[in-house]
């Protein structure tokens, strides 16, 4: 806010100015999300009034560090500086910056013209003024160091004050300098000892540095239940013996729906039926009976035991367990009984059940954030996340977080990971920009997209720009799904084979993160519950289902052959290098990604019918080419070579052979084969 | 920042967030910039969790005002809100969002789905049910409306009280409703009286409503000691008798060089000679002497009864004095005996000159805001300009602000305004972009700009693009000069009549504000000092000049021209429509702007020597013109009229008849003569 009382500072002699501080969300309210290791370039406008010097430190810490960490900041011209940091563990950050002006350097560059000028006018009528002119800048320059050397201790201030007294005797003994008596050790120990009682101060801005697979990951979700003997109730004994060829697949995160007990009252029956037949095992979103609730495992999946196993199991393949958290009841979750108030009574004494009139949801009770006890909610909730983090679990998939108070998830993100740093949120929100965007901002790590439902290249362009360009790229870290247990897109219920295909490459190309539901994915499960809807036919959320899971036609062969990629080429490990490239036919989408000498590019055909070619318009400058290089490209997916020369390349692409290039660029004219 | 310490919030259950608020400079660190009795539009992103409909109000209030105002926020879709709020009297104005879960209005509209679903399914089996959920519902609502009783008074609580009975007792009595029990009145008064318990506050964010002469002005610089009698030294009331007919033609804004006393240490000659002769008048930025400083007048400029003579003169002009203050002094200003410590002290005991080494300045000395006094410094600073405003000067020209500490301003500009928010300040800076940004956004309420070096048709579109695009536009008032006294641009140099009269058309036709030095510039004085440099040879700066103002080539005639169209067309009169429309030569520049009816289109010949003739390729839109309207364009400057007709039409202009139409748009084909 503007000073409106027109007080006067309590120092104004803080010339100096910090404005558009970058990395930021929303001013420093928010995190900027990075990876550990990653090098934060901070950026910003720095300037004093009138012809002074200024110069700028960028300060770091960890949120347990005590002592502010500091780096000299370069200036880019223009007033624009710059500093760099490295987080070099996990955990929140904090950067600031100090700025002031640098009497020394100003001086010490007035110094230089005044010599110069003087050695110019020797013998000229003007050489006893340019002398003395020196001489009264000298002694200026000793007063300078003096002043420094107060602020100073040990050899440095020894050194200033050394400093000092000979620029008194030059001065005094009326030597002509015909070269500046500035050194590079006077210059270094200046700069270790500046003078800031007139610095200005930053605000403080938050980064969140999070461990790797944060930013590069590989999701695959089934069901455990459905992974027993055909016609049993699968376990998580059942789940643990998928897991190794899961992870030799490339998959480094297995995620499960909830695990937890489920309700009886009001249990649905397969295909969403609103009644169960009595043997039927119901949803596992409707979280909770009396043997238990979100901290339960239910007996039909296995014990603790069993849970541990399959904690090990993953450990030993390389691969995660991600845990599915969805805080809502079922009507015989132990809080319905303990915890009546956290849930809106109605006024005939019921609980309110989840509905959107008329559609009634009553086998799910939604917790009422505006409860007089949210204090205790806020804390039982967070405690959830605690417990499964002491078993050993590190990531959760947050079922529906947009149908939570945004405060509680800022708190409880936060909570979690101040003492366990390590942990991994991902957003399920399929809702508004904002409603997504917000949860980001408020500490989610990965976030579901609207992916899902992009298929044009005019659609998958604009969104992906928006993802990956300032501010979305700060703090909202994609993950592309082309399908989920709620979601069979209508792309995929229509484009056969050719669809399935041309979905996950763009979705494990497009965004470093990205996931699928298995085995209904690779198996290419495409029948919905019925026509114009999103949901599955037999759906796992219902029923036990049996998966051919070594069908013959199944995907499983491209997902390894995606995952391969995905390893080897470090470009499609992130996502800011994204970008896009002309082609004269709308449905050809051209896309690449670069890190260092590491370059992808791909070429989709997203007609999942028809055979399409058409001319490439590569930006060359984006691929680290020159205009006219010609450069190998050699296809990852199919194995052959192409030798492209300049922009224009022709392509030609069949769904039914494949959809899609994935190119890696290599060599060029110009550098020799070497990349520059 | 974020939170650190993970506690909780005092109040989890506020669940809306506010986001985005705009306009708003550095997030509402300064003051966003606007016109008295203007349309503020506020805008937000405003949301909750789930999908419980949120409501918003817009809150303001001048920094005078006890209460805020309020009024609702409307919806624009996808969580975006808008309200309107007026400034209606100058001076400094805050805003701020509160917003909340609106229970009543989800309830209402669930209440609507409920009773459709009872209606629809009448005689079915599921009648009773959607009729028992009616009645739970309306016992919600009366529990709802007796909740929001309790905040209301008088009628609206009596009123609540009555509506959430007859609830109750419909409810009791199982009547069968076919239509919604919620009246318009029920509406009105729940939106009058929202429960706010929960409401999330937005931040403050800060509007500066300038008087309308801050928006549009028409500025003329003349020094008062040229306007005496050849030979002899002009005075105030010489400038005085200048007045009237500076004002006939359309100047509202006279702008003197300081008028104080001269110093004599080291006073300039002519030409910027170091030595002056002893009849020599010296500069008038060369601050103070022993007749005093900067709230004396030069005595040979007369008295401050001439000084109150010439503001009545101005009075009944309808124009106005600004006054240039340039804070700096002389060897002989007052403030040197006075106040030494003001000054920086060399190790020899003497005052540190301006200097900018090798070059020395010696007749000026800066003022230290490095100053251990630095707080007197500011408030004797502060009191010059309270002293002019308190003689009637409301309009001030701050000579070199860059070269003074940024925090000053803020706080000196603020202490001037907050009891005198009339007063305007117009910030001579030519400096760096960012140096000139932070000026305007700690105060200045017009800025000189790079427009006296931008020539090109690119570095015009892209300058004004820059300026009339957020950020800038939301705080920095560009006023377009193309010559001062210190400034002979190149451009005018070399081009003769036609650069002059093509420079102070984009100036007045670019520029809501602008302004011109003269008679230098009526009278195209083009000789520079020395070739190379800007400077005017026999600057006025230094000697008196004469002037033959009436002579024949005078462009005062073609400035009359002007003024009297930017008086009579109000889009002219503002910045924020400005388009920009493409030609097919790169020498014909082409913009619009447009204010509700008046829409003006201008075309410049950028060509001082050659005739140029192009195809315009006009944006219709910007024109609120259809594609193939064809409409009148009346030349205000030739008062030709040509039918134009869709958005290709050809243009040719001579640069020595005119290098320049300026268009005003009437009528269309698609409107019948009515303009849209």
């Amino acid at each position: 806010m503007a000073d409106q009382n027109h007080g006067m500072p309590a120092e104004g002699r803080k010339r100096v100015i910090i404005e558009d501080v970058r990395p930021a969300v929303d001013a420093g309210r928010f995190a900027v999300k990075r990876l550990v290791q990653d090098v934060v370039r901070v950026n910003a406008a720095i300037y004093g009034d009138g012809h002074d010097h200024v110069a700028a430190n960028l300060l770091y810490r960890h949120d347990r560090d005590t002592q502010w960490r500091k780096v000299r900041m370069q200036p880019l011209g223009n007033d624009e500086w710059t500093g760099d940091f490295v987080p070099d563990v996990i955990g929140l950050w904090s950067f600031r910056i100090e700025a002031w002006v640098d009497h020394f350097d100003t001086w010490s560059t007035d110094l230089d013209k005044r010599i110069s000028f003087h050695v110019e006018t020797a013998a000229s009528s003007e050489t006893n003024a340019s002398a003395k002119d020196v001489w009264l800048a000298l002694q200026t320059g000793a007063q300078l160091l003096t002043h420094q050397s107060l602020g100073a201790s040990g050899k440095d201030a020894v050194l200033l004050e050394t400093y000092a007294r000979s620029f008194q005797k030059l001065a005094k003994s009326q030597t002509l300098l015909s070269q500046t008596p500035v050194t590079r050790e006077l210059v270094e120990v200046t700069e270790r000892n500046p003078d800031l009682l007139y610095a200005t101060q930053s605000d403080e801005f938050p980064v969140r540095a999070d461990r790797r697979r944060a930013g590069y990951s590989t999701w695959y979700e089934f069901f455990p239940r459905s992974a027993g003997e055909a016609g049993s109730h699968g376990t998580l004994r059942d789940a643990a013996a998928l897991i190794p060829t899961i992870a030799e697949a490339g998959f480094d995160v297995i995620y499960l729906p909830p695990i937890h007990p489920i309700g009886r009252a009001y249990r649905k029956g397969r295909n969403n039926n609103v009644k169960a037949a009595p043997d039927e095992v119901g949803s596992p979103w409707a979280i909770g009976n009396e043997q238990g609730g979100h901290t339960a495992i239910a007996p039909e999946l296995g014990s603790f035991a069993d849970f541990d196993a399959m904690l090990r199991v993953a450990e030993s393949s390389d691969v995660e367990i991600a845990l599915d958290i969805a805080f809502q009841c079922s009507p015989d979750h132990p809080w319905v009984k303990s915890h009546p108030d956290w849930f809106l009574i109605r006024p005939d004494g019921s609980i309110q059940y989840a509905e959107n009139p008329p559609k009634k949801y009553q086998d799910i009770y939604p917790l009422n954030f505006e409860s007089p006890d949210w204090r205790n909610l806020w804390e039982e909730l967070s405690e959830v996340f605690l417990f499964w983090v002491k078993r050993g679990v590190k990531i959760f998939r947050v079922d529906n977080p947009h149908t939570k108070a945004l405060p509680f998830w800022e708190w409880c993100i936060g909570k979690v990971q101040q003492t366990n740093p390590e942990v991994l949120f991902l957003s399920e929100a399929f809702t508004r920009p904002h409603l997504m965007y917000g949860l980001a901002k408020r500490g989610f790590t990965q976030s579901y997209t609207y992916f899902t439902w992009r298929n044009t290249k005019e659609e998958l362009t604009s969104y992906l720009q928006e993802l990956t360009s300032e501010p979305v790229c700060e703090f909202f870290r994609p993950n592309f799904w082309p399908n989920t247990p709620d979601i069979l897109p209508v792309a995929l219920q229509k484009g056969g084979r050719p669809a399935f295909v041309q979905r996950v490459i763009l979705a494990a190309t497009l965004a470093a993160n990205y996931g699928l539901y298995g085995p209904a994915f690779e198996l290419m499960d495409a029948r919905p519950f019925r026509e114009g809807g999103e949901e599955y036919y037999d759906s796992e959320k219902y029923q036990l289902r049996v998966w051919e899971r070594n069908h013959p036609d199944s995907l499983m062969p491209l997902l390894i052959t995606l995952n391969t990629i995905r390893k080897e080429h470090s470009s499609l490990q992130q996502n800011n290098t994204l970008r896009f490239h002309e082609t004269d036919n709308p449905t050809l989408i051209c896309y690449s990604k670069r890190e260092g000498e590491d370059r992808i590019l791909v070429v989709v055909n997203l007609d999942t019918v028809n055979t399409q070619s058409g001319w490439t318009r590569l930006d060359m400058g984006a691929l680290g080419l020159s205009e006219g290089d010609s450069f190998e490209c050699h296809d990852l997916l199919q194995s052959g070579s192409y030798r492209w020369s300049g922009p224009r390349n022709f392509v030609l692409l069949d769904p039914h052979v494949s959809p899609a290039h994935i190119f890696h660029v290599r060599g060029s004219d110009s550098d020799n084969g070497k990349v520059r």
